[in-house]
């Protein structure tokens, strides 16, 4: 029987806004209450589930479909399933809620892209404008911000700790922490 | 906090030998006693994990590596992760068991070929041996049987209960039944 409540936390933002470090920040919070967390790491689910696709608009959208429907999966089973990938384009972000079978939780990590290329912390963003990396959001791909998303967080604004306690504090109000 | 135990319960046999039939009235029966139980259904891996992979060797290891993957972190979260795959070949489900971070039960479903392909339930062994389907187990591919699989059933010789509760039987001397 279920003992904790499974949901989807749908982070969703540019490179470089901390959808990662807050994903982590979040899912440690929620493993102290003694939920049941598991984190689909971008990488990993690249390598696991979708090697060999690429970053066109048609490839991503595939592997967010899979990484919706391993989450849905960890998700109908007490999990909270979270994702952290940049998932640019808002269609395929909303056909994944759509065919979520649990509460999906959008939340957008928004900062300003000027803000993220002066920081630049991987150097992906040189890289990008150097037309080193191709299909690269926000320099030469689009990024949709989501139009209703649960949680907006303000990335450049906010300390990490505001940030995750409004999700917190978002999940408490739907009554989906214990 | 963990209910129930996590691991993988995976079927390999032949096409007809029984491995979903037999998969669902097992999972029908942990359902019963409390667990939570995912069963990867291969037709929805396939259309959610793996579309356009076909039924070369490479394309099936692909395929089998990926329900491996989404089978342990279901597991690791202590959902009893089903798979019943043909999965015939013997290398990838060996890489699948030894990646995986909970108990991986290999259930080796038996059936001599003669048995299966004179039944012919879905008629897909007049098929392939017309040639109209390739790469069919049994016929133009191998099934390489499991060398220790935790359980062997008999599906041409035994009835259902007699398998599922080897099944059901094994896992309790496991402790992995509640």
């Amino acid at each position: 029987m279920p003992q904790s409540t499974g949901c989807i936390l749908w982070f969703t933002g540019l490179s470089g806004a901390g959808k990662s470090t807050l994903a982590g920040r979040v899912s440690s919070a929620l493993r102290e209450r003694g939920a049941r967390v598991e984190v689909l790491d971008g990488d990993e689910v690249r390598e696991n589930l979708s090697k060999g696709l690429g970053f066109t608009q048609a490839d991503r959208d595939i592997n967010i479909r899979r990484i919706g429907f391993v989450a849905n999966l960890l998700a109908r089973n007490g999990v909270i399933a979270v994702s952290a990938a940049i998932s640019p384009y808002r269609a395929v972000r909303d056909e994944v809620r759509s065919k979520a079978q649990v509460p999906f939780v959008e939340i957008y990590v928004e900062a300003p892209i000027e803000v993220l290329e002066a920081r630049d912390t991987k150097g992906l963003y040189k890289k990008a404008r150097a037309g080193m990396i191709r299909n690269f959001t926000g320099i030469s791909d689009p990024y949709e911000p989501p139009l209703n998303a649960e949680v907006v967080v303000k990335s450049a604004e906010e300390s990490i700790e505001t940030s995750a306690n409004k999700i917190l504090g978002y999940l408490e109000k739907r009554g989906l922490l214990r």
